[in-house]
């Protein structure tokens, strides 16, 4: 009988490695039956031209896996309890290494809707991409000497799994920057940390909304929001955003009995509006009366131009209905992936156990380094900095597009990092977004933002992580886009496309 | 009329605060009314004895965020579009604010069954607490020299938001070290990095499992898994664990459909038996043939002491039915929150679309750090002096328990971090834990781990975070606690009660 090992004396991989790969392979294809006899390790070293001991090593090791028996004074075999000698007709028939016909790869369809086509604009960093902070601007020296500091001599309790609600002294920390800056009504109890404001919007959907509730969404809106929620099984009701904010009056004809609503009331995302006073009060009317769940994504609610930040919607909330979202990834650092979700107090231990399900606990040293960064005095100054870094490049940007291209309507620029430059209604946004993409100019469509019939047409610019060079620049190679032939006419005999 | 406003000078909120917050909150409560006019800033200041500096602030942040209207004329007022005017008959009889029946606070059910009652057993940390690898052995000085260099001068891609799947060079280490390591299959596109195996499970379970779908479940097992599986909708079909693992053929007779199997080969989680070849076989024949799905957890199969590592079954697959998961929380230390998953090729996109829309992508700054400290060998090194500490700690544990509690059979101790004590069938396990555990001993009883019925009773002991002279000291007390009266004996008319 041949040895089923073939060895490679130049392999990087072990002798021992070599025989004890060879054998397993064998048996699983069934080159080697269950209760076959195998050679001796004395006799296979030495057809093998090998030392005795890695065969013995492979040989102990396929033992103690079941692989092979030994059976006193006979011998070594493959192991007799080995699948072919289980008692099912079907494997007798047709073994299943040779089986024709593997079973289905069946996958939940849940994720179906996740799986879209590649969207150009998110291909690249650089002008106008969303989201994208000045990072070049983040004080690494203030920031690395405070990770150096807790990892020098860390705590152990900062090693081990953590409260899957975060670093308690973080929590405090966020609870009363809240207070202060968002006008936001809460206690560190209430406060989770998590990854980022897409982990909180997944930790709350999970808690929130059956299969098939149904939750209004903002219309045109984020789209990360809709994929937690969709994932979530929640059914999305769209509904209008015009110059006030979500249209309140709109969601109660589509579907008052909607168990949610998700909302960004600062600023807007895509088309960058504050939802007024009236809206709010009326959402939360709406939520009080009905018992809907409201979540508020207040995720770059920080940068505020002409005004002071315009207060939570959770402080006018006196009914604890509100969800309230926020994150670091924008005022500090998006890699750092540190958020943070405030909870209805009586939802906070089912925000815990999800949280837990899902990922146990956040990663410890960041919290605790963020603590300190906040303290002492860090945050506070790198967030004025940036508030006026950033009201240089809006500014610049919306001079830049006055001059280039007047024909755009500018939208939502009264804070955030980005603003929104409305075309004709029926102008191929997409198309037009497809092009900048192929031109390094990274601008999504609006009507990439729509789930249903897009009502308007034009491009979202982010400009926070662009010099005001950049921006001149890139607005001059944008409008040789706009105008040329197709660029921003609106299509006049078909309907604007549907995304 | 009086203002409704009462400053308070003593108070670290600005006077500007105080005077918006006045207003907004009299107008949410609706003690001012739409239209109702407000007193000029002028007046308002010389009533409050303040100056108009703070009042004037807080009129202009009222007006922008729209409480207040101002008329050319005739003054300020309250906004008229404010709800009450909104024409709904319900408001009008009954203002929100007075209602006296709030909606309900409906939330999904899917998360009922993670609300447990607290388990003394995870209170504290110390012996036998579970998971609790020794944190002061790790090479922080290493790390933290790792860590300097990548802060001093970060990459602008490690500070934007990253690949969903993980960040590359990190990738190809960890598929290089499972490869050699583990006998794993996998290519570094396959591998995706995560917060640790919960979310691992979590992300595989939304990939793969429809809500309803019948997945086997090791029976004892790992109560994350079962949540994380239970919150994606999955039915649990638990299946007995025998001295082999996973009984495949029982499995098959109480759902050979299953749509997926749960499995911890290396080192069953909680008994500690390793799967043998032959159950490994019948396991990936009968996923090869159903279409089933095996999610083999291998949380903590590097330290094996009386062989080699048991390679994984990811390894033995020729049909790209194992989705292979692993973690960095056993090996360096839980708080870091880094672990991964090896995924059929095919299934990446899924995998990746889901993660996105969970919490987008890994933080950087570790990926980066983990890379290094494996290409320059501290992993390599660390792994190795873990595994000479913990078979010391397991020898003195299995000696002392051998010496204190000869009447305990102690299974499960070839590999890992933990062993199981059994106790005679029918002993009230879960009282015997209670009671260790207000003692400062965390043991979790085996029946804890038991979906349905538990057939066996026994204390399952952790020891990775225990010194040799904590562990034989904490086996002295916890047969104090063993010989008391009532306390291993078994209850001899009750059935054993389940969990």
């Amino acid at each position: 009988m041949l040895p089923p090992v073939a060895i490679d004396r130049k392999s990087p991989t072990p002798l021992y490695r070599q025989v004890y790969d060879g054998y397993r392979d064998a048996i699983v294809l069934r080159r080697l039956r269950a209760g076959e006899r195998v050679p001796s390790t004395r006799d296979l070293a030495r057809e093998l031209g090998i030392s005795r001991i890695p065969v013995l090593t492979a040989f102990e090791q396929l033992l103690a896996e079941g692989y092979f028996e030994a059976r006193v004074g006979a011998g070594t075999f493959v192991a007799r309890v080995l699948p072919e000698d289980f008692h099912e007709p079907s494997r007798k028939a047709a073994p299943p290494s040779a089986s024709p016909r593997p079973g289905p790869r069946r996958v939940a369809r849940a994720a179906d809707p996740l799986l879209r086509d590649p969207e150009p604009w998110l291909g690249g960093r650089g002008p106008f991409r969303l989201s994208q902070p000045a990072v070049d601007r983040f004080p690494v020296q203030a920031w690395s000497s405070l990770v150096s500091r807790h990892l020098r001599n860390p705590r152990a309790s900062l090693l081990h799994y953590g409260d899957p609600m975060g670093h308690a002294p973080f929590r405090e920390a966020v609870a009363s920057y809240l207070r202060t800056a968002r006008g936001v009504r809460c206690e560190a109890e209430q406060v989770m940390v998590v990854s980022g404001s897409q982990q909180a919007l997944e930790i709350a959907a999970r808690v929130l909304f059956e299969p098939g509730a149904p939750v209004w969404m903002e219309e045109p809106g984020y789209v990360g929001a809709k994929d937690a929620l969709t994932m979530a099984g929640a059914r999305l009701v769209p509904v209008p955003v015009d110059g006030s904010g979500l249209d309140v009056t709109a969601g109660l004809a589509r579907e008052a009995g909607a168990r949610g609503a998700y909302v960004t009331p600062s600023h807007q995302y895509p088309l960058g509006v504050t939802m007024t006073a009236a809206r709010r009060l009326q959402l939360l009317d709406w939520a009080h009366r009905s018992g809907g769940w409201i979540i508020e994504d207040d995720y770059d609610s920080e940068y505020r131009y002409e005004h002071l930040p315009i207060a939570s919607l959770q402080g006018l909330d006196r009914d604890a209905r509100v969800i309230y979202v926020g994150t670091f990834s924008k005022v500090l650092f998006p890699a750092l992936r540190v958020g943070y979700v405030v909870v209805p107090a009586d939802l906070v231990p089912r925000f815990a156990a999800v949280r837990e399900a899902m990922d146990v606990c956040p990663p410890s040293l960041f919290q605790a380094v963020l603590a300190d960064f906040i303290a002492e005095g860090h945050f506070g100054r790198h967030l004025r900095r940036m508030r006026v870094l950033y009201a240089e490049r809006r500014a610049a940007l919306v001079d830049a597009l006055a001059q280039e291209l007047p024909q755009l309507e500018v939208v939502g620029d009264a804070a955030g990092m980005h603003l929104a430059a409305a075309l004709p209604p029926g102008t191929r946004d997409r198309d037009l977004a497809v092009r900048a993409a192929a031109q390094g100019l990274w601008t999504m469509p609006l009507s990439a933002c729509y789930s249903g019939q897009p009502r308007r047409a034009g491009l979202v610019l982010g400009y926070g992580g662009v010099t005001e060079r950049e921006i001149r620049d890139a607005v001059k190679r944008l409008r040789t886009l706009v105008i040329e032939p197709g660029g921003a006419a609106p299509h006049p005999p078909t309907p604007p496309r549907s995304s």
